[in-house]
């Protein structure tokens, strides 16, 4: 297959579960609401699980395109793997869900686990189909810089012990489990902000 | 990134948005609905904000790509601020509905200004867009036209300030604040439909 | 805008349209149904609505696509015109629900209406945008055939005068409304399996 | 209709429709949940329901690339079948929830049969896509290889019947028949990780 088609296909399910965010958001404000104003101030959260939630996603995608860019061909295993990726991105919205509704009650350790774990098989899954491409450079595209493809390597692989780490520490506090997403996500952001512009996007 | 793998995430989430607005028309009606034409008749208000919303949407994905058509480089800062922005789009299906369910009764204040800021927000990210791709033309085009670029930035700049105005008149009136909403709207169909085979779109 | 990107956009809500129709035959089924395979067996007509408007949208999608090989660049009136054809597209799974839940209650003629006036306002958005398009060969290819465009706009100008029949007929019989708006989607199946490959699609 | 767009609006069927199945497991966690952790414990059927059909539409849609890696043009009747094709596939989701929220109650025959049904009626939609195709290489390109289409041929015919075994033994043990399809599903993987890198994916 190209890689053409599978952007496609990847960039419908980045968008669409970038989407349906929002439908957490809106399930948690009842058409027979009494107080608007109270209720809309009192799910805070759930603002900020759809903000941190859709950067996350917004930066996988991202970060999806980096290593396309380093690629040129594609085989089913590759293909099949990106759909494990893909399975884990469209179940973001799930755990984002739990965690915006329960992060005040005693649901908290329950929900920042399940969104943990949700990361954590989704940077799993990033880095299988990111060394499958790359290992003995498979699939790689000829003028594929040695320094891009290893510092993509340096910067996937501790995707899954930093989000097992942020997990972890819900049996503590899943408050502070929360926060480290949440520092995650922005981490991201000011990184771009800081060097985004001298990184030359591929 | 290519402009192109931008323009295909960016295009579903404007789809995706636009076409999740259904689903609040869709909740207004239950399904042990008694006297359905009543229904039908009285849910007004959904169908109006339906269409208000999906306009400003259309327009929006329209000025994307005339923003798109003077690019043609990305950087990672110009792909954030761009998640940003669909951030702000994919959110407004939850103050739509908001509006349509509330405006006649005591939540009208509320849900304009949950309209307005979501609106405002989102000029805010279209101009950052914008401007951070156009100043200096760090990422336009060699053969960008400087004319249209700097009409470009004379229609964006406003943007925040009609929506802020329009925003603050719903303490007053919500209703006053509604109908400018759809007055904006309004205008930029109206405005395409007078100038716009004179003026081409790039 | 070239024509990839407002097809792009256009297929997006076209396809979003569409999937989101499974959601009305999911609405159906409480999750605490008692008797399961009664309930799959009652809500027959939801599967009906299901296929009658997938393969209505997928044939509009068909002749969306035909309008567009027809033409080599667009303008902001053409833009804002698609956007309401498109508004009108993706209004279609809420009468498509109507008329599934309500076609054997007394809301029979509310539902076969807002199914009718949808599809009017739909044939007429679509009118509007290919004799806009069309007209003076505004925005046609310079190697349009003249023949497939005068084909094109006889076979589009009875659509609404059709859907306008089919609707009023719900005045008399609702039932009969409803099975000629069945008998047009499947009109549009048979003509494309008898004369289909003929018909070179362009 | 060149394949392009015709790719285009199929992935995007293909994607919303696996991303849609999230809001089954969504669905089965209600806002006002006692005890979070027994409620995600409980539902794991969801969470299995979804990743079988997620891998399933993503092998489909591999497939589907397949296919059209070996056509150059398409007709009207090409496209109503796809349209045909994509209206199952699109029907997934709903069959999913069924048997992930019956197969352990007294509805788990019929959640069965719904879901072996549909994955029947998708597997006899895709042979007649194919073998409308490729009867006589009336849409195939120029340079198709024979082999790969009779290799096509030889692995799509079984499917319909595959699936139809599955689903009849539904009528002994319900259970059984949904393991089969999960196995079928699992089939796949194991395949494309085995076989996967020799033959290269077109």
């Amino acid at each position: 297959m190209s890689t053409a088609r599978l952007e496609t296909f990847a960039d419908g399910v980045f968008a669409i579960a970038a989407t349906l965010l929002i439908l957490n958001v809106d399930a948690q404000v009842s058409e027979d609401v009494h107080d608007l104003g109270t209720t809309l101030a009192r799910i805070w959260p759930s603002y900020l699980a759809y903000a941190v939630s859709f950067v996350t996603i917004g930066i996988l995608w991202i970060n999806h395109h980096t290593v396309m860019s380093q690629i040129d061909r594609t085989d089913r295993r590759f293909l099949v793997a990106t759909v494990g990726l893909l399975l884990c991105i469209a179940f973001v919205p799930f755990p984002t869900r739990l965690v915006a509704e329960h992060i005040r009650g005693n649901g908290a350790r329950d929900a920042a686990l399940a969104y943990g774990f949700t990361m954590m098989a989704m940077a799993i899954m990033f880095n299988i189909t990111w060394f499958y491409a790359s290992r003995g450079r498979r699939l790689l595209r000829s003028d594929a810089d040695r320094a891009v493809a290893t510092g993509l390597s340096h910067s996937y692989l501790p995707g899954p012990w930093i989000y097992l780490a942020a997990t972890l520490i819900s049996f503590v506090s899943p408050a502070t489990s929360v926060v480290l997403f949440m520092a995650i996500a922005l981490f991201y952001v000011i990184e771009s902000a800081i060097f985004g512009s001298a990184k030359s996007a591929a």
